[in-house]
């Protein structure tokens, strides 16, 4: 196979552009000629040495592409068809994917389960910040595009939206909920429209950046809240008139909004966790009631696979969350390096970037 | 009204043995005869001020006895039929109830909720280790004893079977599932028998009393696991071939066994927990998978209501679990005291005691 | 008591204007100065002698009003609020309600079980189109209407919107589905609103009126289908390109709706019935493919109580569903037999009436 | 590849042994060496032509046996290792599939969603009533049987238990739930061993066979209807006092079973329909409330999957419930043709035999 351009952790604090073989496929496998990606925050966690991975992998894990070739084992697609790739890839016949818990596969464990185990692109296997990237067990994992959607209408799809939409899904948002969201970068953006799809009649958006406030409010949020204008805990209590909220999600990962969501949780209320934590997380007892308030905590890993794809291409034909508003720039693959230099120091009120090789 | 004899918090170490005015029901209301009641792990905490309640308060909150008198608007019960209450008394018209929430009931609060307002006896009305007590919201509460049941088969269900029931219900257990029991006092032998009940299939109980490992295999449990023997964790991991369990039951109420309860869950599983902390809790940033094992911690306080009573004595009757082990020691309530010594020190191999007025 | 208008069943069709004492209440009651009420299908199924009630009951489900008088032992209420009664109003303490199960409420009972025993209202005690209107179990049940709200825009709350958005909410929708609703009275209208506002990507509603058709439209419908230009079930199976829908609310009653909705749905998926059918049906073997489908029928009967309530005017407030177009037609209570007459007849294009005493 | 012995569908009523090439497998696929199966009464209605199949199709659907070759794709597995795979076999990779959905598997289909489609062994691939079986997407289905299990111990895992016990999860039966059995076939039997295995405190079986009423009693029932004794509907109504039962099985398919199952609903109960229905079904009207009474009518066809054999062998292995009552006839594959009669005929107190190639 000739060569291709990707994009490599090299070490901490280095992420390049290189050559690299384009990958031999399976039968089980695609190979996927990526027109459009982007970059994660996880994958600036991965830059500053904060997540390892192993040197000279490819990152990225939000794949648009074509059809460029279907392993001799692979029904149902054609070549050159327009398809995304959630970033988790469950391969659907481990044990966890058979007992519905397609994010913590481990075909190749003995027991079938593996921690985010379905996480494979640009953590365990070579990502798709390059021109071509491998999709394993591609009939559980390729979603043709709908027509008339553009790459940068489903761009989402892959990771910021399914993993926003999850955090009111694991909640269990019902109609008539009051709904907070801590954090409003992409994922805590895609929280508040999710919260919004499934009924939530008051959703509360905290952050402190004026440009996602004012995304948030476009995205659904009935009110928002600049924690720096007060203790985000009381203004949610004044704003809920001291009731409390049904679901809280946390969708940045630290101690301060993991402990925020839960103070403000009316009894029996649920704590939909998303973010990425890189430390030991405290719960105060008082928060918790000393175990006795029917709180509920929730953690959830991007759902994945062609059926959650579906469903959220859907969502954006239907024109239930209009999501471009999210891709704030835009970059050439040859660009990626400027790229991942405005995203990671969050410069010019950067929200998601699109990367077209 | 004359007087009665009824079990008076003091102050910090001191319940005594005193005489109170029998109560006047409102028309909502019942009193009840006492015939049997026990002493709970909250009362001792009561007892050692660690829960604070208020001075001259009768404690106790597993009532079982004879309808004395009913409200003006009660109806459907007749007086000297013999029923039980459980620990938790819902109202059944706050919002928190129509919400499904009864135990975190605040008919009397702003928004209908208040955390662990729906646990009364003893908490904030007065209890039932006296000849009488009150029972508030009549109709939502009592239930009468299915005919051919002693007292003392029927002196779980108001809180140790409810409770511990509730692990396994909360936890939601499938049949097929892992559980362990994390500490094995009456709630954990409970949680064990629960399980059990619902089908799960390997059921490993922990905790270091021989006689508790050895009634927690005839309720139910396929392995016992003594956590002197080696850490219990590994012995946990060991026993499930490295897989984890479905569901951790946490039934002690402290760090350590809260951290092992999320250390040996598999991806994707749930910890239910039910001790009632006495400090903040720590979540291990790799027992958490960092926020994306798709795992779930959700706390439980004793379901309540007439119709819980009705299902728990059900239960009992139809001989699906055998509680009787669990009650080791009976006592006049005129030797309350004496009672409480034994239970607070765990003295004689004591599990529950019955106390009869 | 001096006596107050109200509208009486007095036989098989006739349903008329008269006087009766206005009520005295119990110590659990309220007494509900009625402000607006509408009329519902069912009453006219009453009016046609389709649904037996007593002869002399007053009729109507559907309170918007002011506490006039609460009842000694009703706590939490002040007089002269503005409030709401659901159409159903469960006791809060019946066996059934402590099941979650309201709405078949039987505190009278044995077992405390009734069918469709959380009816009440015009049904098995006086309705609400009459001056007055008695609430039992009012803390269950009065809801007070948040400041901002008329009386119209709340007058849907208590059944039509309640009934109609439980057949989103039973079905089960989630984000992403494809959901048909089978007739566009007021009931399938709410449907459509609710399927849309829990996440639903393609709304499909079914019926012949054009004037139905249209409002359909600005409460979410993706797509109608008028059921006179085509068998609905191939139009349906087009539109979703043969793979059938994942939830069918049926919104009539009727053998050709039932059906439909069972045709229509992909393998796995929910038929979700509201209708009140007036005739046994029929399950054809293939529909149902032969009881191997996965397939699910759900029932619901209009959720009550104050929680409900709230939730609902909640979603007024918020603006996530706009039903003032559902009025149509505004009368007097003296003009009650004229209203009745346009409404049975459905002329001039009417949905719901509102009535002012 | 030489030939092996099959037992196949030649016309209505004739099933015979005869000769076959043993199957070609490809990547994903694994060659199965049957050591044990059975028939069930679904290969009965096969030969009586009421449930339509290919002439020349291998029968059977319950495979016992050992891995003889596995695809080049399959990982994770040995050759000889003994294994079972469900009656259904699912692909993992379906939107089915991903949709929680495997029994309604369609791959090849256009959606991903086929009636049945999980269901190939002996329906629309050949079957295991053979020497080999090739078993489709081995990875998915492929459960190794834990040590110490005979084959007779997991025969009824493919089938019969897992569709038994899908009878009371499907209902969702709860702690203190009363479930009623209508028709105590192996699949009825082990309906009664999943709804007490799930916590049921009252269990009823319903038939006319004194055997089959015995070995009820034996899996777990607490009384037994016989309903040439009397109506059942009146006798189960008494047995639970007038209030019906929470959850009734159906698990005949006929509309007398069906109807009869529905009468005795508490309202807000759950049918759970298992029966295969060779006609229309009628729903009386006074059965079904009109609609009103929040009642439930869910089917479940046989899940399938490696992790539901898991789960269910481990319930053998556990103890928790002994179907060996179940297999009380055994034949070679050679007496097949006798085996079929014995079976179809219902003689000599069958319950199911073993077939041993």
């Amino acid at each position: 196979m000739p060569n291709m351009k990707a994009v490599i952790f090299v070490e901490k604090g280095r992420i390049v552009l290189d050559e690299k073989a384009i990958p031999d496929i399976g039968p089980l496998d695609a190979l996927i000629r990526v027109t459009t990606t982007t970059i994660c925050g996880t994958d600036v966690h991965i830059l500053k040495g904060k997540y390892p991975v192993e040197r000279g992998l490819t990152i990225g894990h939000e794949p648009v592409g074509l059809i460029e070739k279907l392993g001799s084992a692979v029904d149902g697609y054609t070549e050159g068809q327009r398809v995304i790739a959630g970033a988790i890839t469950p391969s659907g016949h481990s044990y966890a994917c058979l007992c519905g818990c397609g994010s913590q596969d481990g075909p190749g464990t003995k027991h079938g389960f593996k921690a985010m185990g379905g996480w494979k692109f640009g953590n365990t296997i070579d990502g798709c910040q390059a021109e071509y990237v491998l999709v394993k067990d591609a009939m559980a994992n390729l979603s043709p595009i709908p027509d008339g959607l553009t790459d940068e209408q489903v761009l989402m799809c892959p990771d910021i939206m399914s993993t926003g939409f999850s955090g009111a899904e694991s909640g269990g948002v019902r109609i008539g909920d009051t709904v907070v969201v801590f954090a409003l970068g992409p994922i805590g953006l895609c929280a508040v429209a999710g919260a919004r799809l499934m009924g939530a009649t008051t959703v509360i958006g905290v952050d402190t950046v004026p440009e996602r406030l004012a995304v948030a409010c476009t995205l659904g949020a009935d009110h928002v809240v600049d924690f720096r204008a007060g203790d985000p805990v009381e203004q949610i209590m004044a704003l809920t008139d001291g009731r409390g909220v049904d679901v809280a999600i946390e969708a940045l990962g630290t101690q301060g909004t993991f402990e925020s969501s839960l103070r403000v949780l009316r009894p029996g209320g649920t704590l939909s966790s998303l973010g990425v934590y890189s430390s030991d997380l405290r719960i105060p007892l008082d928060a918790f009631a000393a175990g006795l308030g029917d709180l509920k905590i929730v953690t959830t890993l991007c759902p994945g696979g062609k059926e959650r794809m579906r469903r959220l291409m859907d969502v954006v034909s239907a024109g239930r969350a209009d999501l471009k508003p999210l891709v704030t720039h835009r970059f050439k693959l040859d660009e990626i390096e400027t790229a991942y230099d405005l995203f990671a120091n969050q410069r010019d009120g950067v929200l998601k970037v699109a990367i077209t090789p």
